[in-house]
This record gives C-alpha cells, structure tokens and sequence, in this order.
C-alpha cells in the first residue's frame, strides 16, 4: 500500500511537505493485543492503519474498561497525536486488536505540517470530529440504552466487521468493550439464547441475525453504530427530512436492514 | 467589548480577513431560558459569549437531559457552526442559562476563514479538543463515579461558578444537568443535610464547601471539572509528575483546596 495513494488529502500538500513526509515516514507493526499508545506515556504521531484493527479505550482507576471507538483499515488515529493538541485533555489507550500494520507520520513534523497548511489542519478538524461523534454516540447509548440493546448492538457490529455470525469472543472482552461486568454479559447472552437470538457454544457465539435485528412492538430495537452514522449523515445532507422517514427507508419488505453497503452508496 | 480585542487569534488573521469579520460580525441578545442553538435545526455559526452564561446539552427520545458542557464570558461556541463540519455528527442543544451577549461570524464566513487560514483552523481544532475534554471528563464521571460524588461536583461547580454558597436551583434542574431523575437528586441532597454538608429551605441550598470537600478515609472525595482541567494541565506540561502529587499539592495545611484563582496562574 502507498501512504500517497490513501492518505485522504496528500493532492492538497505542496510539493516540499509531499517530500518532508516521504523523508520521515515510518511504518510499524503490532501484534494483537500490543498497546500502541498510552495515554500520556508516549507520543506516536498521526497513524494510518495499512492493516489490521485498532481499539482505543479509557480505564477506570480500578482497572474496568470501556471501549470508545475501533479504527480500522485505512482510517487514521489521531488521539496517538494529542501530545502535539495543547487542547486535548484526556488520556485514550490504543490496543492492535488483530496483527496491525501502521504508517505514522512523526509528531513533530505532524505539528508543523497542521500550522503551515490548512487543508493539513482542517483534515485534522474532520478527523476529531469523526472521534467525537463516535464517543457522543456512545454517550447517548450509555445515558439513554439499556444494558440488552446495547449487547445487541455490539454483537451486530461484530458480526459486521467479521463478517461471520459465529463470533470468537468471550464474555469478558465484551464487557470491556461496553464498560459493565462480565457477570451482566453472561446473564444477557442467556437471556438472548432463550429468546433463540444466539447459540452459544464454548468460545463462540453464534447470531441469528434476523431474529436479533426484529423491530419489538413495532419500534426499531437497535440501531448499530455503522446505521447511526449513515442515518445522521444522511439527516445533515438533507435527503431524509425525519428520523422516521430514514427508519422507515432502512427496512426492505422482507423486514430486515438492507445492507450496508447499499446504504454507504447513498451517503457517499 | 470589542471583538477583536478577545478573540484570541484576531492577530494571525490578514487585514482582508479582519475586514471581513468586521464587516460581518453579528451581535445577538438572548434572555434566560432562550434556545440558542437547535440540533441540526439551525446553523447559527460561531459564537463568542460577550457577557452571560451559555449551556450545552443532549435530549433523549423520552425528553430526558444531560448537561455535556457549559461557556462563560470569553469562550467560543463551536458546535452552533457544527453545519459547516460534515464530521460532527451529533446534535447539541444551546440554551442561554442567563441573559447573554453574543458575538456571531456567520457560517459561511467561519467556513472560508478555516479553508483559507491554518491559523483558523488550527483554533478551531483547540476549540473541538476542549469541548471534546469536556464530554470525556463526563464520560468518566458517569461510569465511574457514583451519584453522590456527581451531585457533590456539581454543587461545588456552582458555587464557584456563582461566586456564592447560596444556590438558588431547583432539583429538578440539577437533574437535568447530571441525566438522572429528580427523585434521585431529592434523596442525594436529603442524606447530605444529614451529614450537614448542605442545608435546605425552599428554592435555595446552602453549602457547607470545607464539609462537602473533606477527604473521606484518606481519598480525596471528589474533584470538579475545573480542578480536574487543571490537574490535567499540569500532568501534560510536565510540572507534575503523578496525580497524587498534586493531589496532595492541592490541599492546603487546613486540609481543604486552594483557590482556584491561585492555581490558574501555575497553569496560565
């Protein structure tokens, strides 16, 4: 892969910063489960994921995790920069969750690249927003969600970035990911088998993805993170005038969400 | 108040784009109690409160509230421009929490300034990370803290922010502040009034600050927003070296805090 050929605005660097990033250019490699930043322990720069996974994550001071955004193939870690944001003022730790392969554009020459260019800082701009959105949405999952719809949920996207429905994953890292025990988890995956919505088996859960994603009392049960986002990209261009009008629009008349990447086609 | 004597990048900005603003600038007046800024509803564009205070919150489908952020004389409102940041993609709700003055650059204008000038862009950048530290900081707190220590925080945020140990605010609205129900907020400050940390009477509560501030077996109770901004401040400049050393640099000899005041200056 060329950083020149995925790096979203290179066309609108000059020449000398085209060359500047080409001189310094690094790329790196994680294996799974290898922290990748540490809050304020370290200063990686801006990284692009040529492969693999990323998750970044807080940590409460008794340990517990929550997980607050996935990066993955060809997006582009901006919190691994924050030393150079005098601005930002938390602390994320980034983990490879699968054998990741990164470019990282040092921190220095990131800085400088921000304060002389403004498509550089803007793309930054953009970038923390994606972020922010992302930890907004599970703000309002947290504040506003019950604990099942937000398994369900996390289970869907699962689903969706493995494409598979027989998920290798245990209890314990969903609660991480969702910031609850490992006692809650197990409690609603039993819950979901009764309802025959998984199966599970040792070390693997297995989702029925129809039954999962049925609308309840005739109101939409969940909504994904992948679906919110196309949905309240799909508000801001004005194309769908209400809420309703999208969810009803999500659904085909078989009843179930059409794909995602139908909908992408819409929003790009 | 002039314009350009507090905005804080008025000097990196050329004298056309000066001009510009200068031509354009808006003022606008809101009482109390006003909505400012409406979700996707409305593209208000920057905004820099003059005098007043300003609040940010979200809505649940159900109508339930949760104050994310609040802005006071001098800050600078980015979200009400979010129409002009396709990547912010969540809607805020701005109300005036007292009668306020605003200077506005329309949207349009504050989106040609950012594509034209770094300087700009890199200002709003700072602007999004703070407002983003915000929201992280309330992350933690919702997650990790309980209730008592939350409604605790609050109540010192208010007397700083009012100058005053006499709050006059109603249960219902702190409630709405923190996202929880009244009747939770009710039975917090009645067991509060037992430990004689607060004394209530009709509409008013009354804090007893060295009380509800005291170190509880050793551990620091609780930690406001603006001591909690402050300690990162000084963890990311390199001046502390572990929170619990300013933990303890911020307590004084008789055991309570500082003044805020003072330890602004450390950090300004």
């Amino acid at each position: 892969m060329e950083f020149s050929a995925v790096f979203p605005i290179w066309n609108k660097l000059t020449p000398q910063q085209q060359t500047d990033i080409r001189a310094r250019l690094l790329t790196r490699k994680a294996r799974v489960g290898e922290i990748i930043h540490n809050g304020n322990l370290d200063c990686a720069g801006l990284m692009l994921v040529a492969s693999g996974q990323l998750r970044a994550h807080i940590l409460s001071p008794e340990g517990r995790e929550i997980t607050i955004y996935r990066l993955f193939e060809r997006d582009i870690c901006l919190l691994s920069a924050s030393c150079v944001m005098n601005s930002i003022q938390f602390e994320v730790i980034i983990t490879a969750e699968k054998d990741t392969e990164l470019f990282v554009i040092p921190p220095d020459l990131f800085r400088r690249l921000m304060d002389e260019s403004a498509p550089m800082a803007n793309f930054a701009n953009e970038l923390m927003a994606s972020r922010f959105s992302e930890v907004m949405w599970l703000m309002e999952q947290i504040m506003w969600k019950s604990m099942d719809k937000r398994v369900a949920a996390f289970l869907l996207e699962e689903v969706s970035i493995e494409g598979t429905n027989q998920l290798k994953i245990t209890h314990e890292s969903i609660a991480n990911h969702l910031g609850t025990a490992r006692e809650v988890v197990t409690r609603m995956l039993r819950y979901f088998q009764a309802e025959g919505m998984v199966q599970l088996t040792r070390g693997t859960i297995e989702i029925d993805q129809t039954k999962m994603q049925v609308k309840k009392d005739g109101e939409l049960l969940l909504l994904t993170l992948t679906e919110y986002k196309i949905l309240v990209a799909l508000i801001k261009r004005g194309t769908v005038v209400t809420r309703d009008m999208l969810l009803e629009a999500l659904w085909d008349e078989g009843g179930k969400f059409v794909d995602d990447n139908t909908l992408s086609v819409h929003v790009s």
